[in-house]
């Protein structure tokens, strides 16, 4: 469905090419100060950058319809919506049945009923609302810092800090752009300051939350905390984080800073693979459902090269939500009788 | 919370040394042929093997107390009690903080009230309830085959077929054990057979409720669909599965047979990476928040050197839950008017 | 929370003074016919009267903003947004806390941050979300009749069928008009041809939904199902519906429609008790929050003589959403395997 | 769907003949004292009485089987059963449909596959996890009194006070028994202390959530908050409740305590309407729909004459929930920042 949460919960709507997406995000205390401006810079963030995203030229400029009055949330439900402008549905063909691309799944589950344009409900515009809700939900966890790194793209090391990257992915970015081919890559986010203990039994562990939500958003396929995968390869004398003071700082961090679902103190940490577009220009092989016949497919249309790139952003919101959600639930068990 | 689901829906309760653990299956359709040993065999796939996994003797037996008449279900909700034997309180101690447990951070967050014996609530026991209702919920995709495979242990590629493990890990579980450590493991699941369409945008992808129930489990600490990790070094014209005919069949499965969240009718695929089990018995250094001191610490009781060994049936559990709960959900879609 | 159901999910927004109110609609199947001009008779019925109702101009235009494509759904959530116009701030004062409004538990609640004006999202205009979902709701249970009749205003009974109201009433209301007052009434709904075995156990019984519903909608204070109250008076066998064929017809009908929580095939019918507005131009004695003391009040703004006129459309609005997500989680049961 | 609530969350299990029946109460903050002794008072008056109820002997011993440890709640989810003795199936036969009962429903429902025995899930035996709910509820709300008024039985008011019942109507129960006959009853509720602003905007009013967990209770068929259905009769200016002092204390209550869905600080006062059993041992004329002709049924089996009178410690128990789980949601407000 198209809510999460339960004490923070956001609900998403809107399609590529419909009149607006938005979001609305339910139960956020009253009293908070937050004014239009304030989501301006992960907005920002999100889109199109020059190089390896799309050239779709977007104007998100948020407009928050309720729920925040003379720059305070009021209680009510907060709804942002973003117009969609500059939607040129011509270069979509309802016929045209992209290799791993919603096309496919939608129509066969919508019985082709699904708006087909850009993607329609599967459209990447629609992480403006999480972006959106992200902001919101920072303002709720202000003592949390979050921070995302780009690690690698193409399989190439981003030695450059944080969201930057470096000169050597630069050039084959713009070299698979000439080549009208795309870009996968992996993203890294780590967690400061997080309250011991965020996270509830059983089933909306911390892990799950986030994966949860992380899984919601297109592109994903993969997610991992701590030493991730890598962690199977060793032994417990290995992976055990061992305690060094009384406030359950760690020598390691293997476990990410999660222990049996909750928040241990140290930084969450988790990295997630971002797959390729799979809309690019260069020839494709594939069934075309026409004409029931293999043929060469080309896509036009405006696709980011690398959409990776705009996803640190957009990782940033899903976690903010999801420590926001726990934040308020935990609260029952600090401040109850 | 302790529920999880939409029109299938599961409930667990229980913690280690209480009298029974157990889960409240909700939503079950009427009228399915479910008996008590139709619970067995899943069940003894979940018990300790005589190698690499805990020496507590568990007698799985489940008591259907309601929801079941007859062997058919009834439409009422189906609760299933395993009793609690062979625990032993005296093996732990509520001042030992074990690291990478659940010790301290339950400890916080519950202001030293739970139940740490046998780690109470976080207890790999709680599993047995997991395992039963994805019993249940096979019943309803009778159509879909769900298989699993060790892939690897500490580190070992394993060459035995399915869950079956090779004599070289045999002999690293053996020495592992002898040296008072433990191993991890890597865990892949295939689902065959599955309807084109399963999924809810936009929070509930496929991939989102299995990961999220996936992480429920202790001691996961990464999940990958399709090509997984590798996918984000791969280009767009590489990570495509291209179609081959108009069943929607694809020349690779790099998606996992998943896209926009939605089963696309190939092979449901994914991977888990399981911790080595952080319950050891050689010697390890942490603080000791008793004594305030960094000491050596040594943990008795009863443990599995791998419970990767024992995570299949759960695993298949989770996902035969989750896609219970996307084919009820999906009937609306095929028979709403 | 501002989402209701399971299947059928509506969330509403908005305040009386924002840009503006709506609903999202979600997990409506796709392909389901609808447009624009569908809205429109269900809106006029919640539309200001000429008497007895708020002079407040409301222009009810439905704007979809998505999930509605070539006048047929696309299974995306429905978002429908209605512009909030001739709103006139200058008529109310955050310093008034008028008796038996939302005024002073909203203060108290969101420490004075909720938007007061026109009782922000408090305000009766929230309805128009709710009764456009009921349009989309309508639509997936073609085969039920809901009807609904005024039974009483102001204590006199309705002897006009279903919507109108005698001339004996309309004198009623034009004379409270002047006199500055306000009314209540009971309206009663009327369900016909719902599929017996609608309704979940335990806690989502028809009664508890419908129930939770309508006390959603401001201004209730008391629903009765079948018999109702008088219910309490009868012997057993003067309340038992006994049965006379095989359909499941019932001689009588004090059950209202519902057994054991579920559509038993007969009429569902139930009454709701609607207050008179609270808001009235007439002078009343309270406590003077500024002042600190009890004083005269007298109430400016638009206000309605009698909302409950305009309740009929807004309760067949909140017993469609029920009972389509009834509708759409009972295919469960008959298609399940 | 079997569970209820928000942040304390409820799951009822079992069937009238099934070997237990259960609750299991999640969301429960940890630390708070309880021990299996504070159940007995509202179990026990929840039971049988001498006169007018079931002459079926429960049992009703609570086995606490997780979530409480040395008398405190560990944070865990706790689950309560109580094991079904004393039952006999032999009384009931699933070819006798009862007029007014759950069986014809419920049949149709699930194709005859429902536990037909004692009701099966129908049973009002069900209500002991409601029940045991409640005193957890009672616990985490400590500062609120709930009291229960019998106001009238059989139409006769109750001139006795609170749970006790009249000469007069003790005689009209022991007349109705003998008759084979059953009668209903009005009881109201009456809730003391409750801080204001509990419950939430927009469809979690207080309204909304009271009334649907007690039209989950078998044989309601009414609910009605302050002046209730009588206030439809009042003008505005007689129905409002003018504040008296700076605390909201209002001269009059007809608002039941509760505005725009918020408790409003003065006590909220519902009742309910209970129809009298429908098991009657007296004959009445029904389809018969095994002989496919109208006949007389005589149902024998143990069933309560006036289950009203049991309805106190039930009502209780659901407003103890409800107010559980927004005092729990509420924290958000007074304690997020």
């Amino acid at each position: 469905m198209n809510t999460f949460g339960e004490n923070f919960r956001i609900t998403i709507f809107g399609e590529s090419h419909s009149k607006f997406v938005g979001v609305t995000v339910d139960g956020c205390p009253a009293g908070i100060a937050i004014s239009e401006n304030d989501f301006l810079e992960d907005l920002k963030r999100r889109k199109p950058l020059q190089i390896g995203t799309t050239e779709r030229k977007e104007n998100d400029i948020p407009q928050i319809i309720s729920g925040i009055l003379n720059e305070k949330t009021t209680g009510a439900a907060i709804t942002i919506l973003f117009e969609n402008k500059n939607t040129n549905s011509d270069d979509y063909s309802a016929e045209m049945i992209r290799p791993s691309h919603s096309d496919f799944v939608a129509k066969q589950k919508y019985f082709g009923c699904n708006d087909f344009r850009g993607s329609g409900m599967f459209s990447g515009r629609m992480t403006a609302g999480i972006v959106a809700a992200g902001v919101i939900a920072k303002k709720i966890i202000p003592e949390i810092k979050i921070e995302t790194s780009i690690i690698s793209i193409g399989g190439i090391e981003n030695i450059s800090p944080q969201n930057q990257v470096s000169e050597e992915i630069l050039q084959l970015i713009e070299k698979t752009s000439k080549e009208g081919n795309s870009l996968g890559g992996i993203i890294e986010c780590t967690v400061k300051n997080v309250t011991i203990g965020l996270g509830e039994p059983f089933f909306n562990s911390l892990e799950s939350m986030i994966s949860h939500l992380i899984f919601s958003i297109p592109g994903i396929k993969g997610i991992e905390f701590g030493a991730g995968f890598p962690i199977a390869k060793m032994k417990g004398s290995e992976a055990n984080d061992c305690f060094i003071n009384e406030y359950g700082e760690t020598k390691t961090n293997n476990s990410g800073g999660i222990n049996a679902g909750f928040s241990n103190g140290n930084d969450i940490i988790f990295r997630v693979a971002v797959r390729p577009t799979p809309s690019i220009k260069m020839e494709q092989e594939t069934y075309n459902f026409a004409t029931k016949q293999i043929e060469k497919m080309i896509i036009n249309g405006r696709n980011d090269i690398c959409f990776a790139l705009r996803m640190p952003v957009i990782i940033e919101a899903t976690v903010a939500t999801v420590l926001a959600d726990a934040k308020l639930t935990n609260l029952k068990y600090t401040h109850s009788t």
